[in-house]
């Protein structure tokens, strides 16, 4: 295959010299490593098939169970998950979950028998208050180092990587303050996972510094479109102009039916999700929302994982990440 | 848990000696599978936890490569197949790609070097017509079974599970001239690919049928938001009212386009996407486009290799899928 490749295009698109390509392809060793990369990025970006000696033996693994892929964030925590591994050497498991498929407990256990090395949880079990932390203790037996992205337990003790939930919520309700919105309500999904939890809390505390004695009300539901379209239908009744969705897939729910509702988003009321998954520049309207700092979150938890898989890692601990606000069409001012 | 499990009481039950219950809970091999079974059942219907090194290993893995999860066509395939494999008691490793990541052949090995039953492949080098198909045949010597889903080439001999894209197109032809539309172009990503080729080849046909002589303008560029852009660049200044896109990536790329140009879709202009993934009925305006029958190829390809896997299959064939043309807000009647 090789001598098909057009070295011109590979050079362009690498932003390197045709000589350098055909160093990279040749295998010598006297290109830098983010050269190598860049020309390999262009040859898999073009589409060409990598000359056999560029091939790599599978390096070590690290399973990655997230819990599905219909909600469009988790995909590319799989996917940041997986290129960061790759660039760091390792290859990827990639276990996701469907109701009444294979649970995360299986799945464990697929990896233990597979002997990954660690195993990073997305939205897992290890955020649920209302599930066991015994499978948890039982990875600290086997010995298997494990990390959790999105909210662990108090007693799970594994570092864990999240946005700091409380801090954006609260954000979001002064900036629907300042748009003059102060009668602003939480749609969110069950309140027994961890980032609920912040998420509520981060909203009651705004909201009482910003309007004391007044109501903030919230409402439990799904973290599904039809979640959103239930909570939005609540939450107008009690009177809101905005409101802050536990994910984006919820707002797009909400706005749904506000829109099947005669009402107009953002003229009649304002709507604010959470995660910034793919596509939320092209919702009808572009949807305001959190993005989530999924890329940093990915490289903590891959470099931690790293450092207790060779056990050259200081003492890891947990971090927490700022998620920052994407202001699009779904937010305006408050119609009078 | 061991030390609390009564020997005598599982003997008893499963009418062997409590040496040789002994011997099972602590996994030596002297014992026979029948009696070994025996004990298991006996443990299960007393009611004990099964000592960990006993318990039930995962069922049979089967390795699935996608292209990459940014596309979100990609996602909803990993989904299906787990589900359906969950469900016909199969483990699932999903393996997914990413530029300059980890590649296809790395990821076999690795399923080889795991044991794999089966390999399904989801839009992988079988569909490319300049990559090897040496690589299957090395499959096929090591006698693990594998399918392909979305088309592959003539000398790659697994069964595969693909839509008719070419009938899909020309359908898409043909509803745009029912609007009025005789100036149509077609956005397709790379030709090497033969979903590509075989849109191109639904597209050119149906235009000679309908509008003999006419010109049929056809503009490849790359399978993303960017290639759409530039694509339906290059398609309005050939005079085009309404294009055909190879995926509503692509799709969303040429509305992106033209809002940017002052244009208006559909007034303007009309755009059919291809795939119908998740949210497109949420886009800006919400995306007229073709859907994959996605769970129906996913039941195909997971049933025929389960039969290939246990040798119980009848011979196993390649089977065509239709995708249906769902009409929403981006096609409209052409402008005077």
């Amino acid at each position: 295959m090789t001598n098909r490749i057009r070295l011109a295009d590979l050079a362009q698109q690498a932003g390197v010299s045709t000589a350098t390509v055909s160093r990279v392809l040749n295998g010598k060793d006297t290109v830098a490593p983010s050269t190598r990369k860049a020309v390999l990025t262009a040859l898999d970006l073009l589409g060409y098939e990598r000359p056999e000696r560029l091939r790599q033996r599978p390096s070590r693994l690290i399973g990655m169970i997230v819990p599905e892929l219909t909600n469009p964030i988790f995909p590319i925590f799989a996917q940041n998950l997986e290129s960061t591994m790759a660039g760091a050497g390792y290859t990827p498991l990639l276990c996701t979950q469907t109701a009444g498929g294979i649970t995360e407990d299986s799945y464990v256990q697929m990896l233990v028998d597979q002997h990954a090395a660690g195993i990073i949880f997305v939205s897992g079990l290890h955020a649920d208050t209302q599930a066991s932390a015994d499978r948890y203790q039982r990875l600290e037996e086997l010995g298997i180092p494990y990390v959790t992205l999105n909210g662990n337990r108090p007693d799970v003790a594994a570092p864990d990587f999240s946005p700091n939930d409380a801090a954006a919520i609260a954000q979001g309700v002064r900036h629907l303050g300042s748009l003059g919105h102060t009668h602003v309500g939480l749609a969110m999904g069950p309140d027994r996972f961890i980032p609920s939890q912040q998420k509520t809390l981060g909203f009651s505390e705004a909201m009482e510094n910003l309007y004391p004695g007044e109501p903030a009300p919230i409402v439990n539901t799904l973290y599904t479109v039809e979640g959103g379209q239930s909570a939005a239908a609540q939450l107008i009744d009690m009177g809101c102009t905005a409101i802050l969705c536990g994910s984006d897939i919820m707002a797009l729910g909400a706005i749904r039916y506000f829109e099947s509702s005669g009402l107009s988003v953002p003229e009649d009321i304002s709507i604010i999700g959470y995660d910034d998954s793919p596509l939320m520049a092209f919702t009808n309207p572009p949807l305001t929302t959190f993005r989530q700092p999924v890329r940093s979150m990915c490289e903590a938890a891959l470099s931690t994982i790293s450092g207790l898989i060779d056990g050259s890692g200081t003492s890891p601990r947990s971090l927490t990440f700022q998620s920052e606000l994407i202001v699009r069409k779904s937010t305006g001012p408050c119609p009078k």
